[in-house]
Parts: C-alpha cells; structure tokens; sequence
C-alpha cells in the first residue's frame, strides 16, 4: 500500500461504515480490519463484511477472542453483565466500557499499517462516544498517534496520522454525511445485544434512533416492537 | 487484584524472566501475560510456563496468531526472511522487528490489569533494545504510560505505571540481578530460531552469550556446537 493508503477500524457498525466511504470518498486506498473479541454482539462482523464487499476493500477479521476472554467486567464481553437499557450517554453505560479497548484495536491496525506501508489509520469515533468511552476521546487520539509514531520510528513515515474525522461530530451529523455518500444503513449493526434485530432499547440502538430523528433522515433499521406494542 | 499487583509481559527470555522475580522480590502480587503471535520461536512460551510455575503465578497465553499474519515482513512472524545472523546491535537485526509489536502487547495486558484492577503493567526492556527495537526505547515506555492513564481515565489510577526497572540497564546487569534473584537461567529461551538448542549465531543468542562473559557468570545455556568444531 501507499502512503496515502489507510488501514480502517471497521466493525459493522454506522460510524465504522460511513468512516470507510468517507476515506474512500477522499481517494484513499484502504484496507479495512476488523476484531472479534467474544462481543455478545459478534454479528456485526457480517455486516463489516457486506461493507468490504460494497467497497470492494480487503477486509481481515482478527482473532481476539482468547484475549477478550481476559477483559472481564464489561456487559459486551461477560454474560453476567446485563447489558444496560436507557440513553448512550448515561452513567448506566459504563457497564459497556470494554478495558482499553480502542488503544487495543488502534495498536494493532498501526501494525498492519506499518507492515503494508500505510500511512494512516482510521478510527470512526464521534463526539457522543466521548462522555462514557475515555478511548474515544481528542486526548486519547492524540496520544495514540503519537504513541505510534514514537513505537516505530524509522519505520513509519513522520506524518503518520490516526485519522478521526468525525472526532467532534454528532452521530446525526454521521447520518447526514452518510447518506450524502449513499451509504446503505440498513446493512450496518449497532444493537449490542446481537439478537436478530435490533432490540432499540439498549444505549447504542438509542443512540442510532435519535441520530436518525435529529437528522432527519428515515430509520431504514429493522427494530424489535416495543413490549405491549401492536 | 490490588492497587499494588501488576500484570507482568513475559515471552520466557531471560530478561522478562528476571523482571518477573525483579517485581516479586519487591513484594508485588503478580499476573504474567504471554503472546503467542506465530513466532517462530513460539518454545519460548514453554519457558514462559516454567517461569508461571516456579513463581506460582496465573500465565494466560493470549492467541494473536491471526493478527502475527498480518504482521509480515519480519524475520521473526514471516518463514521467506531469514533470522540474521551477528551482533544484536547490528543494522542487520532491523529484520527482527515485528511492527508495533510492544505497543499491542501493552495494550492487551493494559487491558488485562485496568479489568483486574492492578495498579501497573511490567515491561521488561533495556537499554541493549533501544539501537534497533522503537518499542523499547524510553520515548516509547512514557507515551505508553500515559496513553494508559488517558485511554482508561475513570477506570484506573491515577498513577498507574509501566513499570521498566531495567530501562537503562545492559543485558549483564539483568545477569547479575537474576544471579542474586536465584533465577533459573537455563530455564530460559532466547533464540530467535526456535529449534531444539539456542544456535548461539542469531543476534539474540549473541547478546545472550555475551551478556553472562560480561557478567562473569556462567552461561547455563546448551548452544549448538559452532560449525566445524569438535
């Protein structure tokens, strides 16, 4: 790959998908990466799938499931914790802080990136990750990036950048952004307790619903009726 | 796991090895984390095991052989380039590092310590790694420690720490303190080359022989007889 290349965090989620169209949209060539680490909600990985398969992009999925194991304590990774009801900014939602997750899956695509020759990695967090997930945040960002550049120096170009477009956007603003790229929302996942469909209860489907509401833009996403709905 | 526990990296070398007693005899309830990513001296783990038992320490092994193929181009991951021969220092050595390599593995047993709550991560480091290994130099243990802090702030203390005791230390200096530590040398791995004795040829097995002469203590270890002698 080229310096201009990207290696993208996919995980079949919205932010994840309309990141990778945006890189695209910019004209880099990118490679898209993906982690299995036992999430209750491992079915996203299909549809980061169907998203390499719409872009035509090499997609790997990495095994982190043994290492997953050892990231006790978060209702994503431990079938004792229930995952939490209510609004994805709630205090509530730290039970789906998975320990260091983001410096987890950053450290690896800096690898990848650096064994291809890519000059970048793309990491799809937004600003409504930042009051629960402190690896979402600018400070983290930051210090990945550098981290990276220090970790491998002499071996990665000097600008190497972590690219975070939608650092400081709204997940409505993602809505829109996608859906000037035409990105097809119906093939992304957020629910995070991984059923069929999309139970609409839970933080990151409360999130998804209200993205779509403030921006205005239909909710193409198959949700489970509410409990004494029709 | 308390405040006071750490979470040791341990490949079953000699300096990981003397690091993990380093931080027992400063009375630190410890954990030790290996890797498995598709090295070619994978037997190192076996020592790893060794060292989990004589410490009565819990040893995870954590599988990241499907992230080791992507990360080609190293001597050590990918079987087309072949393990150098010559001093550890060497330019030629530059073949043996694996990408990012020390950043994810800090990242994983991060991981592992913030889910735990153990109040630091144990890299065993030193000043013989910093010529041609990015990931061991000094830039890189205080990014990382403060990556740590920043990627898990609310879930960790303030002053967690990466802990490199022998961040400034020569290879014979970790002799001589495994010596007083009472560690069992020969129960260590370090060649890069992984076959039934250490070659004694490839830049680690060189560093390693030199390092117990310029101690002035006795190399347990059972090298292969150089080529042509008796």
């Amino acid at each position: 790959m080229s310096g201009a290349a990207a290696v993208a965090v996919v995980s079949g989620g919205l932010d994840s998908t309309v990141l990778a169209y945006h890189l695209r949209a910019e004209g880099r060539d990118l490679r898209l990466l993906s982690f299995d680490y036992g999430q209750r909600h491992a079915r996203e990985l299909e549809f980061a799938g169907l998203l390499a398969a719409g872009l035509g992009a090499r997609h790997d999925i990495v095994d982190l499931r043994s290492a997953g194991a050892l990231l006790r304590g978060s209702a994503l990774t431990d079938d004792v914790v229930e995952v939490p009801e209510g609004h994805y900014t709630d205090e509530s939602m730290r039970a789906t802080v998975v320990a260091n997750r983001n410096a987890i899956f950053v450290s690896l695509a800096v690898g990848v990136a650096v064994a291809e020759g890519a000059g970048a990695v793309g990491l799809g967090v937004h600003a409504g990750d930042h009051p629960i997930y402190p690896d979402c945040r600018p400070e983290f960002v930051a210090g990945a990036e550098r981290l990276a550049r220090v970790a491998n120096e002499g071996f990665i170009s000097e600008d190497f950048r972590l690219l975070t477009p939608f650092l400081y956007w709204s997940k409505a603003d993602i809505v829109r952004r996608g859906t000037e790229l035409g990105v097809p929302f119906a093939d992304t996942w957020s629910c995070y307790r991984g059923e069929a469909r999309h139970c609409g209860r839970c933080g990151t489907c409360v999130e998804r619903r209200e993205a779509f509401e403030l921006a205005g833009i239909p909710d193409p996403t198959d949700y489970e009726p509410a409990a004494g709905a029709a």
